[in-house]
């Protein structure tokens, strides 16, 4: 049993299972493209749909397979979970007629995540991250959720289309944060019947702006502050410490042996002494 | 008397009360959140009506609490008096007419900024950070203000719209600043009267995207700085340092007996070429 | 005369006339800003003409005190030939019809800046990066150009408003380089006739969205450099050799102490052998 | 035959025959740029024609005589692969009526950039930044593959313009990514019919915008990284190593100075010691 398991973790952890499985997930994500287009379907759309009914099949055998090797610690790592949901959300009905289902089989693509080493580290390093960013999201969706009650109470009558609801006037708001149309969709309409509204969006601008500055720092200190920490400063100043110990040892060395034959000279001073005494 | 002020601060400082505010003070958001949508208060308006008018006074008793608790150095703390002035601003005549002096209700929910730790933690670095930017904010201002009259002046006349008065020829620099519908909106019209506005516009969008990429690197570099003085670089080479120090003194200690027993040695020879004498 | 020349210094030098002259010129500004509004000339017209007309006299005078104090000297500061070349643009014939011309007057408040020591930091700060970016800019204007000429030839003769001549090219290149309304103003119209037109537009757009990044990137090195060598860690390893040096100088001299003292020891015995011979 | 490679290589090399070239160049730039003005060349057709049709024999005369002077190392710099491939597509037939063909041959300015150092040099870092970002660019494209599978499936029906097929979705998608005209364009429109695309499309931006700031971080850190170690520490630690080894070296030479003499003594008072015996 346990020798089967051992021969399906090498022949799954094989570098060509591997490659198979990658370009594998390159030719679904092919034909699960192909099939957007009607013109395509309409000539080769028998043969597209067998090949995306047929190769998820590979996918969720190279995942048991991986299951078997691995038993339970199958499940500690974080990217077994995201594989299994990530093949298990592509296979939900995807013959009915509901196409905004059909449309999530394109996920198991990024089985190739985990799969590439390269991509498992970056996605990695932008989860880590996260967490610095965390408080400040948090306080713009504080600032944001806080400004959109506001606005909705001044502007919601006049202007329902961008200020009608809690959700409409936050969606604006975001606008304003992108910077995206702020002018001619938003502050220069609404400065027409409330002219001190300006006052209010050009620093929500300007705060929201300098947020994101604060969290574009934030990620790129910590980043800065891996690499110091990584840097070979450490290593080399404990380098020059072993240096001084080795060589000062050295020294003693000396003064230790220097210090015994000046005793011995003593001795035999004494001894001299003694017999000349 | 001091017992009772003891008593109250343990209870205001509780992590249960605490947690109990902030959850309060998401409640009454998402209440006065919901006062913005005309269904549900035709619904259920008296219920979050009343939830509104009575959650406030809450707030007012826990920041009294505190004041009691706290006696005069309650004065002393910046966010103390941030807390007093956003739920004083949000007990304006709420009942009135005036929707702009209800929207500001809503402003009590940054009172969860005070509580939480990170929150207060973000907002303290944000604020830190401003001065480095005043002199390139200030900067920015007056060239904007030449810039506003000079445009006003020149165009002002043709294109009211734009560039009409001060305020508005400041607005459409802004817009330009934030580079938003520069073209389709601002220099394209602009250029069909007066060609070479071009070269005013143009060189104006590059200075300020130069100001603010420098604004962007002081904000970035006081953080670097930050890192490396709190870095343990001094501290490492401290150590190394002492170890010099340590080792040497090690061999002089070496070197000094080595010098005794020399002088010892030469006294003996001494005395027994005296004794010989 | 000497003296003379000291007094004006002491006098053009004092925190007071300086302080005199940052007012004089803010209020300045605001009459000159006044000046663009119709309604408050046509009420206050006659004074603030006066005011505008009188205030520039005091910082001719200021600048030639300045110029009697320093001598030769004066042109030596670039911030006193900035100063003077301003206030010259500034008196260009305002009382002329030519609007363009009277705008100008306005530039004379940017004696401000060398007038706050603050103001005169940032500046000298921005001017000093320029060189970090001259490279990539040059570099930028180059791809410019080429791509100027190329679009003018495939699309001038369809989108002649677009690229109809080498300049408006630059002027919609520019605008695709600030992704500036790229899909609604240039791509998506473009793309009609010529679809391929999609696969030059897009990587115009990616190269100089690159390079603004390495531009961006230059700029934020060069500032962190310098903190690195203004850094104390040069001092700190220079303080940690010279504690070496001088600590191993005692233990030299303890050694050649020791060296002298056996040198002794060994004249004496030679001695002390010479007489029991 | 060598002496007549050296004396081509002397000149090739030489600042004024490459001064000339740039120049050259930039003449050829000019005239090439002068050709889609239809006015200029009605009048001076013949003349800059004819400029146009002679200079680049002499570009192509440069890198005949470099490659004369390098003989086979000249393959072995990529700048010069690129200046042939350049020249070779800048000859492409430009007599005939493609004017897709004839813009091309402007990118013979391109040469520019192998002659100057600076340019060279710039490029050079440019490209090294590039593996950098190769992962996070290939996460985006991944990224925009899939979604824009799933939004063709979604809203292609709806919105052919924007979805129709995987092409023009991809192109949507990317503006998104950009910020551009997304409010009015993009997801105002198809939130019309579906309202909870927005819960779509505001993640799609807020996940591309936090990975070209990952993008953006990971070549600053790079850069950073390369100051860090081009940086004198490694060197002045190893300079302060060094003082270390010497200094103690000497000490170590005065030790075994000591214990030579030490054992000298030793030899002569046994000596004597004899002899008294």
């Amino acid at each position: 049993m346990n020798g089967f398991r051992e021969t399906i973790g090498n022949i799954v952890d094989h570098k060509i299972s591997q490659r198979f499985i990658v370009i594998l997930l390159f030719v679904n994500a092919l034909t699960l493209g192909l099939e957007t287009s009607d013109e395509i379907m309409s000539t080769y759309g028998s043969w597209i749909g067998d090949i995306n009914d047929q190769i998820p099949y590979i996918f969720v055998i190279e995942i048991a397979a991986r299951l078997i090797a691995r038993g339970r610690s199958f499940f500690k790592e974080a990217w077994n979970i995201f594989d299994v949901i990530i093949i298990t959300v592509s296979f939900l009905p995807s013959g009915s007629a509901f196409s905004a289902l059909r449309a999530l089989r394109i996920l198991r693509v990024l089985h190739v995540i985990s799969l590439v080493p390269r991509m498992r580290h970056v996605v990695a390093a932008m989860i880590r991250s996260l967490p610095q960013i965390g408080s400040i999201v948090a306080l713009l969706l504080i600032i944001s959720y806080i400004s959109s009650v506001i606005v909705t109470h001044l502007y919601g009558v006049d202007y329902p289309e961008l200020f009608g609801s809690i959700g409409r006037s936050m969606l604006t708001l975001f606008q304003l944060m992108t910077l995206e149309g702020w002018a001619a969709e938003v502050v220069r309409p609404v400065m027409e019947t409330h002219p001190y509204s300006v006052l209010l969006f050009i620093p929500y601008m300007l705060m929201t702006a300098f947020a994101i500055l604060n969290l574009f720092t934030a990620v790129l200190v910590d980043s800065m502050q891996l690499i110091q920490q990584n840097y070979s400063y450490e290593r080399s100043e404990n380098e020059t410490r072993s240096i001084i110990k080795t060589e000062l040892a050295d020294v003693k060395d000396d003064l230790s042996t220097l210090s015994v034959e000046i005793k011995k000279l003593r001795a035999d001073i004494e001894a001299q002494s003694k017999s000349d005494g």
